[in-house]
């Protein structure tokens, strides 16, 4: 086994705590990855305080949009060697046989994909522990190669924040002549913002507050409507063809689904839970409410490669591995513009 | 003003009553059609038993699908003339100026389209007066041809039942190798199995009652499902791209839902109002909920040109209009396959 140093959730309320635990000697087909960055994400915050609801069991090592070096190799690996710069994200494995795996959705596999942490590995019945730690062992499939281009803190949080927002613009088509309109803007939001821009589309940005309206505009934003003006949110019905919503609590949808076109789409990302929708809302215009989450290998290389050629990151945060209950902590506050990424150089000291 | 018979509401429990009432004079752009026969939708029922909720007043003169013969025209009328057998459905009026409008999506005016009884004339401000009546009045832009290979009493029901699900499956783009569900077999959902599968579609039928298989087989479906055998439905996972739900009443969405593959569709045509959806049944497979009503001028020629290419007609139950109240009965205990139409000849007795 290989002893790793990482952070862990022992309870539902205290502090992450430093910590070793093992994981597996590499199968043929692994990949160890020493850790140098690994983002922070709203579901770890989820996780680790809500932790019975999702079944989970402690301890539990968040973290699961990562960077790294590639530190050695099963025999059966061919795409990686010692040494190479990879990422991964929040699916490590899956059954590779449904209809979704094979069509690339692993994402959505039938018999449910392993997931980075807080999983169950499918050949030894372990629990996966998660990136806020030195190493990771995970099946190459879920391996990438990161784009050499980019900053390598900046692209962690691409592997989870960028490949959910990208599904929902690849799926609805958005391009030029697409108004798309953007709810919450956090890691997620700002992110879709700046694909939706790169795709050509035109982008509208919704806040509660008129001060971040600047800041909004520097992400890309083509226009920025304060959601709680109801006269500026009239002016908008109508107006979008796809929402991408990326509020991480339940809200009432209705205001929004009203700024959509003919056959429009809300696509909701950061809230999953019972929602109530007046199915009028939907009707008056034919519209849809959808969701999506993560994405499978094929289109999260697709991703990575659209960021590689427009260059495009998100805005991060990096702070010292350390720091990361003080970073759980102001993201629960919304204060990170846009996304914490933690720095393991330090586990290594 | 023209004296017209037909059968009103004058409270929210009492049967319909035989009663005079007046239309008005024809304006230039009005035609008179002499009803023949007029289906008897779900939202008849509705209205009459809620109109409070729905902002009605007393009197109500139900009825908006309905076939007939032109009586008379007005001056600027070039479409029709004296005694062309015509169709009209649940719109009589828009704005025709606003975005929907302009793109022939009349049936979701900015303005709110003029609906055919318990809406409000955009001239004269008076009280829309329904087709259960043996005169209507109506601009002459949302007056159809009656196919002329159909029978008179079966094309009623295609002005709202028909349109209805017509919109969405066009929509989506149902045809060859889509695989379309329908749950809720009455007026709309039978219609939708016959549209669905004049258009190429592989139709699977979800029923409450194994009884019917049978006769759904003979309406159309290619499977026939029965909803409440929790095995049955679990053959069914992932199997469906589009369904039409047209069940009138809040229900539990979530077994449907798990019905649809990658990116499918549910559209719920039957209940409006709130609706609980948990966000991960959309999810799992990156689905979309949606709705439709009516539909514009232009879908609904499209939709009588199908109907007429492939005789598609619903199977109906024609009674005389003095049995309106014995229609209305058994329609609010679904003992009807699958519409009641009325013939107005007794009204002219």
């Amino acid at each position: 086994m290989r002893r790793t140093r990482g952070y862990q959730a022992v309870d539902d309320h205290s502090p992450l705590e430093p910590g070793v635990f093992e994981r597996r000697d590499l199968r043929p087909d692994d990949v160890a990855i020493t850790i140098t960055y690994c983002g922070v994400c709203h579901t770890d915050l989820h996780t680790i305080h809500t932790p019975v609801a999702d079944g989970g069991v402690f301890p539990i090592v968040p973290g699961h949009e990562f960077v790294g070096t590639v530190r050695a190799v099963g025999p059966q690996v061919t795409e990686f060697s010692v040494g190479d710069e990879v990422a991964a994200g929040n699916i490590v494995d899956s059954c590779g046989d449904c209809d979704m795996c094979r069509v690339g959705q692993e994402n959505f596999c039938r018999d449910f994909p392993t997931l980075t942490y807080g999983g169950t590995d499918r050949h030894d019945g372990s629990a996966t522990m998660g990136a806020f730690s030195d190493e990771y062992v995970v099946r190459d499939h879920f391996v990438y190669h990161r784009p050499a281009a980019l900053g390598p803190a900046a692209v962690a949080p691409l592997m989870c924040a960028g490949i959910t927002v990208w599904e929902p613009l690849r799926q609805n088509d958005v391009g030029p002549g697409v108004r798309v309109g953007v709810v919450g803007i956090g890691g997620l939001g700002h992110l879709a913002v700046r694909f939706a821009r790169a795709l050509g589309a035109e982008v509208t940005v919704f806040t509660t507050s008129e001060s971040k309206a600047g800041d909004l505009r520097r992400v890309g934003a083509d226009h920025v409507v304060v959601s709680t003006d109801e006269e500026a949110m009239t002016t908008q019905l109508g107006k979008l063809d796809v929402i991408i919503d990326c509020i991480p609590v339940p809200h009432d949808l209705a205001p929004y689904l009203r700024t959509l076109a003919l056959d429009g789409t809300l696509c909701t990302l950061g809230y999953l839970g019972p929602q109530s929708v007046d199915i009028v809302d939907l009707l008056i215009g034919r519209k849809s409410l959808s969701s999506a989450g993560s994405g499978g290998r094929r289109h999260t290389q697709d991703m990575l490669d659209f960021c590689a050629e427009h260059a495009i990151v998100p805005d991060v945060e990096v702070v010292p591995s350390r720091q990361v209950n003080e970073a759980l902590e102001r993201l629960s506050r919304n204060d990170v513009r846009y996304r914490f990424v933690l720095d393991m150089a330090d586990l290594a000291d």
